[in-house]
C-alpha cells in the first residue's frame, strides 16, 4: 500500500510509493518505449491493460476488445491504490494516511502514431469528454478530494509509453499548489471583488501582445511571469470554476483550442515533449469558511509547458524561475507560426 | 536588463532573462563542458573569467593569477544584474521590477577533476567560510532581501561546466519558497512555542531510522516526507535562523558533514548528479510584524537532492511529488554504505 507523508515545515503531501520501492541500482533511465510491437495501449492489444473501465466504442463490440476510439484503464502502476480506508496517523510527530486514490490511463487513440494534435475534431472532443465522463463518476468516491488531470508527453516530460495518453489521479487530499491558486485567486477577489482569471483574459485580449490563439471560448496565451519558455495558460472564457462543467459545445472549441496550439508547438519546437495539466477546482468543497468563494473567484484553465530548459537546484529549492525567453516574443514566434 | 515579473494568482516572482533572449532554435541540449582545455575555472585561465570579487590565495600572489585555493568571480552570464534600482511599477494588471541582484559563482578548487566530496577537510572549511563571507559583504546591499547558496553538480542537474563549483544570487524579492517555509514553521511555533526544524532533530535522534550521518555540531537525515529517492536534509544542531553565523568549528564540522554525505551519496549512486540549497532566513527582516519570531522559530538547513527520477508535469502543477523509495530504506542504504 503507497503511503502519503506531510512535511511539516510546508504541509506538502508526498506519495511514498512502497511497491515500486526502487533500490538504488534501479535508476538507470528506462528509455521510452517507443515500438509499436509490444505496445499495450494499441488497439488488439487490450488484454496487455487492466480491465477497462470506459471507452468510446462501436456499440456492437464488447469492453476489452477492439472498435474503440477512446479507451480507459486503471494505471498498471498505480501510485494510489483504489480500495482501503486512509487510516489517517500520526507517526512520531509526523502524519501519514493510506494512499487510496484512483490512478486511470486515458488512451486517446488506438492508433500507436497519432500524436494528440494529429487526432480529428471529433476524436479530440471524445478525449475530452472521457475528462468530464471520468471526473463526474470519481466525484462520487466521498474519499476523493481532489481529480488531476494531466498528460506528459515523451519521456523527459515523464511519459513511459509513448502511445498518446493521458492520465487522472484523484486524490484524497488537495494539493498543496491548487490550494496556493485557490487562495491566490481568493485573496485578488476580496481586494477587487473581480475574479483574477478574468481580468487577465481581459487584460491579454485587449493588447493582445501575449495572445496565441483565441476561439469562440476559449483563449491561449502565454502568461505575463511565464516560468518557462513558450510556456501556454490556455482558459475558458466564461466564468466557471470546474473543468466537469464544460458544455458540449465548449468541448468542441477546447478540441480546437488543444489542436490549433498543440500543432504550433510541434512546428515551432520541433516536436517538443511537453505536460499539460487542467487546473480545475477540489470536487470536495464544504459548504462554509474557506472554500465558499470558489464559484466566484476560481476559474478553470490549463498550463502547457514545453519542456525545452533544465530546471536546476535553485528553482527546486525556492520556488525562483528563469525564463531566457520573453513571454511576448514567445507568443510572437507562436502567433506566426502557419499550421 | 533582465525583469522580474510577478504572477498574479501565486505570488511568485519569474526572472526573464532578456539578455539571454533564447530563440526556438536556442534550445538544443548543450552538452556539459567536461574538458580540462579551455575551461575558465582552472588555474592560470583567470583571465577568462569577470574579475576576482574574493579569494582565499597565497598572500604573496595577485588577483585574477594563480595560487588560489577558493575564488569567486560574477557569473559571466549573470540571471540578475548589480547595477541599477528596482523601478518596480505596474504593466497593466501586472507588476515588474528590474533584475536587480548579484549572481557570483564561486570556484571550489584550481583542480578541474576534484569534485566537492574529493576535496580535503581544510579546503572545504574554505569553501563554506566563502559563503558566510560573500553573504556578510552582500547584506551590506540594501537592495538585496535574500542572499540564495546553491550548487548543481552535473548537466542534469543545471550545471553547464563541470569543474566544482558553487553559485550565489541574492535577489530583491524574498522567494516564495523561502516564504512557505518561514510560514510554516512560524505556525508551528505558535502552536507548539517550539521550533520544528529543533523537534525534527529530536525525533531523528530518538528512532535513527532514518539518519544518515550525525556529527558533534551536525545532523543528516532522509526527511519523513521526502520527494525525491535519497534526498537529504542536513541540519545544526545548534538553533540559529542565519548561515552566515556558522561559528568557526561549525564551519569544521559542516565540512566533515558534507565530506561524508557527499562520498556515501557517491559511492551508493555511483556518482549521481545532485543540487543543494542552503535554506537560510531573510537577510532583510523588518522589526516588528511577519517577521519578527524568525530568530525563534527558523533554523537554516540545507536540502541535498540527488537527481534519479524525472519530474512529470503533474507534480510541477500540482505540487505533489511521487517519492519511489522509501525514506528509511534509502536511509539504511546510506547507512550502510562504506566510505
Amino acid at each position: 500500500m503507497p503511503e502519503l507523508r506531510k512535511d511539516p515545515v510546508l504541509g506538502r503531501w508526498v506519495i511514498v510509493s512502497t511497491e515500486r520501492g526502487k533500490r538504488p541500482s534501479d535508476f538507470n533511465i528506462e528509455p521510452e518505449a517507443t515500438e509499436k510491437k509490444g505496445c499495450p495501449f494499441c488497439e488488439g492489444s487490450e488484454d496487455k491493460t487492466p480491465p477497462e473501465i470506459f471507452a468510446f466504442r462501436d456499440p456492437n463490440s464488447k469492453p476489452n476488445t477492439p472498435n474503440w476510439e477512446v479507451r480507459v484503464v486503471s494505471n498498471k502502476f498505480p501510485v494510489l491504490r483504489v480500495e482501503g480506508d486512509l487510516e489517517k496517523q500520526g507517526v512520531g510527530m509526523y502524519d501519514r494516511m493510506n494512499g487510496i486514490g484512483a490512478h486511470e490511463v486515458i488512451i486517446e487513440t488506438p492508433d500507436h502514431f497519432k500524436k494528440m494534435e494529429m487526432l480529428p475534431i471529433d476524436s479530440l472532443v471524445k478525449v475530452l469528454e472521457t475528462y468530464k465522463i471520468r471526473s463526474l463518476d470519481l466525484m462520487n468516491d466521498a474519499r476523493f478530494r481532489y481529480i488531476l488531470i494531466f498528460k506528459n508527453e515523451g519521456i523527459a516530460a515523464g511519459a513511459t509509453l509513448s502511445h498518446s495518453h493521458s492520465q487522472l489521479i484523484a486524490t484524497p487530499v488537495t494539493p498543496k499548489r491548487v490550494k496556493e491558486e485557490l487562495d491566490g485567486a481568493k485573496e485578488y477577489f476580496q481586494y477587487k471583488d473581480r475574479c483574477v482569471f478574468c481580468d487577465m483574459i481581459r487584460e491579454e485580449m485587449q493588447h493582445k501582445i501575449r495572445v496565441v490563439y483565441e476561439n469562440k471560448d476559449f483563449i491561449a496565451y502565454c502568461p505575463f511571469a511565464s516560468r518557462f519558455p513558450f510556456e501556454l495558460s490556455i482558459l475558458p472564457k466564461r466564468h466557471y470554476p470546474d473543468y466537469h462543467n464544460i458544455q458540449p459545445n465548449e468541448l468542441v472549441s477546447l478540441a480546437d483550442m488543444l489542436k490549433v496550439t498543440l500543432t504550433k508547438l510541434s512546428k515551432a519546437l520541433n516536436k517538443p515533449q511537453y505536460n499539460f495539466i487542467v487546473h480545475t477546482a477540489p470536487v470536495r468543497r464544504p459548504r462554509s469558511g474557506y472554500w465558499t468563494t470558489i464559484d466566484y473567484d476560481f476559474h478553470w484553465h490549463i498550463e502547457l509547458m514545453p519542456r525545452l530548459t533544465k530546471v536546476a537546484g535553485f528553482e527546486w529549492g525556492t520556488g525562483f524561475y528563469i525564463n531566457p525567453t520573453v513571454p511576448e516574443e514567445a507568443a510572437k514566434f507562436l502567433q506566426e507560426t502557419k499550421i
